[in-house]
């Protein structure tokens, strides 16, 4: 439900989610004259030197922010992370080494299912008993798999890794940071490869950043389909086939945004203290508002939490849309509320919301 | 080359390439605000009711421009022509049967090189010996293949077809269209599946149409990653996953922009008179142009010619950009020059590169 009439919003979708409006402003200033050309950016050859420039700097701004060592390549795919989901195992088999997952949920769950299609799969932790409101502990990789894959962040249940496991130096970590790539400062070097659809913290849809240790690119069959292989695309710096230009144009001006806002460490004090904020109050609303996640596993990036009815739930979705709160609905499989703070969502956002949701059980509880 | 202080400038890039001006002129008046929601449409969830009128409306107006028939699926796709020349064969194999080809040039060749991938591939024609300059007649396909595959329209050289090719009843005949989707009428049934990556003809990087009849949709292995899958996206009316939203929003307006000038025959009308404007004025130019592509294989969307010598090929590509005439420079594999003349161009786009061409004659023969 999308209001209408109203002049200031927040987004809380979960994503595609909100984007900064400073970049908006900026793509919407130069979307009929990029770089004083006389033509969109859509219109540009992705040869061409004017968007050679934004490639570059897409990716450069990537290296900046997340601090990543040389011997990694950033890529810009497309496919959603849907399709990293096959192109992780096959991109990283071994033969007679397994494959080992965490199931943190429904993204977890595909991502496992893919892998099953080239070899075998060992589930090694589940937080399926509790419906996925944890981040299992004392999670225990083998020392002669393939690789070892998480979900750094469950969108739908609002988990998050705090901590990551430990794997062993032969083993290649793989985390799926969707939906928390950049929410905060990591040592990068503790993964093999990272992957991320870009349209919940750092752009729109329709592009998927993937960064892969440089060794990692060497193992894929010889006999696989060119687009099918990173290393296709990771020697031709993404631009192996046309890019999708427009995408990776609008995740510059995001990174440029974080790096303005003083970078990810700064990122990561404004998202832990929007979480705070948020957590904080639902901790403290005498049992109105109650946590999904259990405390140690909530994420940073998507608070999700109940109310005493599913009648007060809809209720509450539907007066914030009216007050410009919109995407605050739980996702289907497991009800309830969710507001997605990611890196866009400023502090004033989620004050207007806590604002709201005060002055809501106060007329309802 | 770009040009910089230019006002009026005209844009002959093969791709990605010119859009209408008025719907970029559409797309940023809404870019801040999507349909009255106080959004931009790229905040926004694939699942929103707002950007689900996009995306029906953009599949209706395929089917109603191109007068698709019910038994087609329309999919709007990730991953550009590039990947379904890997998804085509893994789509549409038959154990035992063969996969056939028409080789009239580069992309031709690497639909070619990734059909190998997944069984016996016989390429029954090809235009090779003279560098691609012709389109080849007389293409016999078996009667007992899996599928045959020609590529529409050849933007390096410059060469299309204008007849098809004949497929026995059982033979789906599978058309990569990218650069001439939709650039005049076609006859839907002959085809079993056609592609086109957008970029081109019907709007920006990032998406890439597929139509497929509805019964070969059921031959794919079911061991098949599930995002390999035409059936996958087919099912969930390519929300699967997350899909490209701009994209398939600059689609949905360019689209509207073709169906405003009169659909497709009026489309045709005007990229007829297009192209023979210019190829007219080419061979009228007692020689000082000449056309690559022989005659009766002449793209409506490419034109490719030759000057004298390099050096004026040099010098007149820079000219024209000087004067606004962007992006006439051929493509490195067969040199000279290219003016692609897509459905976005207008007819007084092509006038003034002749006057330009003209001018450029009289002051260097």
């Amino acid at each position: 439900m999308v209001l209408k009439m109203v002049k200031q919003v927040y987004n809380f979708y979960a994503g595609p989610a909100t984007l900064p409006r400073q970049i908006l402003i900026k793509a919407q200033k130069e979307l009929l004259n990029f770089d004083n050309t006389g033509l969109s950016l859509m219109e540009i050859s992705h040869r061409s030197k004017e968007y050679d420039k934004i490639h570059k700097k897409a990716s450069l701004l990537v290296k900046e922010l997340i601090n990543i060592p040389d011997n990694y390549k950033i890529m810009w795919l497309q496919g959603g992370a849907s399709s990293q989901f096959y192109m992780v195992p096959l991109n990283l088999q071994q033969i007679g080494k397994k494959m080992e997952y965490v199931n943190t949920g429904v993204w977890s769950k595909k991502a496992i299912k893919e892998a099953r299609f080239f070899g075998n799969v060992d589930v090694v932790a589940s937080s399926e008993d509790e419906n996925f409101s944890y981040i299992p502990k004392n999670i225990e990789f083998g020392n002669n798999i393939a690789y070892a894959h998480i979900t750094g962040n469950n969108t739908i249940y609002g988990t998050e890794y705090h901590n990551w496991p430990n794997v062993s130096d032969e083993v290649p970590l793989v985390c799926d940071m969707s939906s928390n790539i950049m929410d905060k400062v990591i040592e990068f070097n503790k993964f093999g490869v990272i992957y991320a659809g870009a349209q919940k913290n750092i752009g729109p849809a329709g592009v998927t950043l993937v960064i892969v240790r440089d060794d990692l690119l060497e193992r894929v069959p010889e006999k696989t389909p060119t687009m099918q292989k990173w290393k296709t695309h990771s020697d031709k710096d993404s631009l192996f086939n046309t890019a999708p230009c427009w995408a990776i144009y609008m995740c510059k001006l995001s990174l440029e945004y974080l790096k303005q806002k003083g970078g990810i460490s700064n990122i990561e004090k404004i998202n832990r203290k929007k979480a705070e904020l948020l957590y904080d109050f639902i901790d403290n609303s005498n049992g109105f508002y109650k946590g999904y996640a259990m405390k140690d596993s909530r994420s940073l990036m998507n608070v999700t939490f109940n109310l005493p009815t599913k009648d007060l739930e809809e209720k509450c979705v539907l007066e914030g849309s009216l007050k410009g709160l919109l995407g605050l609905k739980g996702h289907r499989s497991i009800g309830g509320m969710r507001a997605s703070i990611y890196n866009a969502m400023t502090i004033d956002g989620v004050k207007k919301l806590i604002e709201f949701l005060k002055e809501f059980q106060e007329e309802n509880q």
